[in-house]
């Protein structure tokens, strides 16, 4: 059985509800200084103005856009870390710029129209959450024409991955024999439909370990995406492998870049690559059913879809449908596992 | 609500059913050598007779049964890891010796009584996920008198802790104005809220963090136990400072022993204490709600008392009254969060 929205939501909104996920948010410099850098950076466009921050947690966006001259910031939290928000305003003196005001976005009513959006909305691979949906709701019913979203832009990629965890957790079942005198190594079999199943595992992947150059598969211009188009993201790839290895993974990343009206060639780009500094969202590592061996230059190309899950709306699903080298196809959806709803 | 006892067991075998918590518990080199060479040392005992593996998971403890010379093993798995275990008995062809036997002890026939019965049953703080009940049923319903069990005595100790990581954790919000602008010092409360919770924490305590000499807290004679008694397992512990700290938690932890026919005074000891090399089951650390600077020779005394929840009867709480030093008094309850009934 699926569960009600409001259930959803409530289970949702609770999990920001705890120090730690602040915690490990604000302690990821990479995103934290990327909004940072990029709040200060459109203050022309800030200075004086209004400003929506959507899921604004412990209100430091809100407060990085009083940094930049806001007249006046509404920093909406559905969630109860709202009132250390609310403290944190005061705190810093920003009572007469800064409005907490708890509630949904979809549910709460603002004095005027905005002149700049801003929030940090993007969970596991991008869409996990699905709190984008309530960005662009936020969008269309609050920002005035013209107004200024950041980020602006999303883009999704991916690349084929040799994870050596995996071989060497198969391993192991050959070596119960030689330490213990029992042979477990039929327990190979089982263990690899445990571990290569069809959950999205996030986790940092060891930039040796992917196999090719990223491949862009889909880019989303906040500006004009609509909540339909939303649905379904979809796109095409195409990458070339480096040398020889066991493809037994594909690796999917984002990043999302805000407009910089001073330098409009040199946007402030938040990147999740694998080639770049550990984020707290990591990469989301999709395990194939059977590792395929690629060699220099061998094509791995095919189709990525993400949609929501039938489960939940707010819980991504990730469908892979791809070919490595000449004729091996691979078609595998994958989830995010229960344990979490969190960014 | 308290979910019914048959969807309690349902999530708690269900939790036994991948790969990953069996390869943790096998790779555990302190627990599976322990067993193993208590198993071996025992062969006396075992050598042509009856044993009753309750919890067996993939078997292994079977099979070191049989390696001790078990006439007939009877290896009783509720969970699906039962078929893996089927395959490990045939590929170590010691199916004349090794019956699987998949249901829960309480439900499954034997064709006999047993001369001995093995089992590892022990979770987080001993007795999370309450398996030793189980245990205790097995060896009134199907242990001959004056039979063997392995492990037969399980003690409880706790100490004072001071946790540098709580403290750092805390620090935190002290540093987010240096790097942001932004005075998120009144975080300090919140986060020591959520941190310092009623949680028992599951996590390896770092041997110079451990204030005292270890004060054992309570003894179970597995022999002698009755269902009864098990129910709450509580006892007086004193110890004493090793020096200047602040005291901000208590650590739980046990050892089990296992009899040794040719070396009475010599049992098989298996460990976790943090003075000890780390397990799968690392310590139960118990934050208090205030630290409390203690010096040399500060008396840190009090009560234990371990119960089940009333969320779940597989589900442990501890409740600690103690002083510390002459005034200190502190009294809180602590379980085991939902996140998991894994040993």
């Amino acid at each position: 059985t699926r569960p009600d929205r409001v259930y959803q939501d409530r289970v949702y909104f609770d999990s920001y509800s705890d120090v730690s996920i602040h915690e490990e948010m604000l302690a990821d410099r990479v995103r934290t200084g990327a909004y940072r850098s990029a709040i200060l950076r459109n203050s022309a466009s800030i200075r004086g103005r209004t400003v929506l921050d959507v899921g604004a947690g412990t209100g430091v966006l809100s407060a990085f856009c009083v940094q930049a001259g806001a007249r006046r910031v509404y920093a909406v939290e559905a969630s109860s870390i709202a009132e250390q928000a609310l403290k944190i305003v005061k705190q810093n003196n920003m009572e007469t710029q800064i409005q907490v005001i708890r509630g949904a976005v979809e549910a709460v009513e603002l004095p005027e129209r905005v002149d700049v959006i801003v929030s940090e909305w993007m969970g596991y691979a991008l869409l996990h959450e699905s709190m984008l949906q309530s960005v662009l709701y936020a969008r269309d019913k609050w920002l005035r024409p013209g107004g200024l979203l950041l980020p602006s832009r999303a883009e999704l990629f991916i690349a084929p991955v040799s994870d050596p965890v995996v071989e060497e957790r198969l391993r192991f079942w050959f070596t119960v024999k030689e330490q213990y005198g029992v042979d477990m190594s039929c327990m190979r079999d089982f263990a690899k439909s445990c571990i290569m199943n069809s959950d999205i595992s996030v986790s940092p992947v060891t930039v040796e370990d992917v196999l090719s150059h990223p491949a862009r598969f889909a880019e989303l211009d906040l500006d004009t995406l609509t909540p339909e188009e939303l649905r379904e993201v979809k796109g095409h790839f195409k990458c070339s492998s480096f040398g020889c290895a066991s493809v037994n993974a594909l690796c999917v990343w984002f990043s999302v870049s805000f407009p910089c009206p001073d330098e409009p060639q040199l946007p402030v780009v938040l990147s999740t690559s694998p080639f770049h500094p550990e984020t707290h969202w990591k990469q989301a590592v999709l395990y194939l059913d059977c590792p395929v061996d690629v060699e220099q230059d061998t094509v791995i190309s095919g189709e990525v879809q993400m949609f929501a899950s039938e489960r939940s709306d707010r819980h991504i699903c990730i469908r892979v449908n791809c070919a490595i080298g000449d004729e091996n196809r691979q078609n595998k959806t994958f989830s995010i596992p229960d344990w979490s709803a969190q960014s």
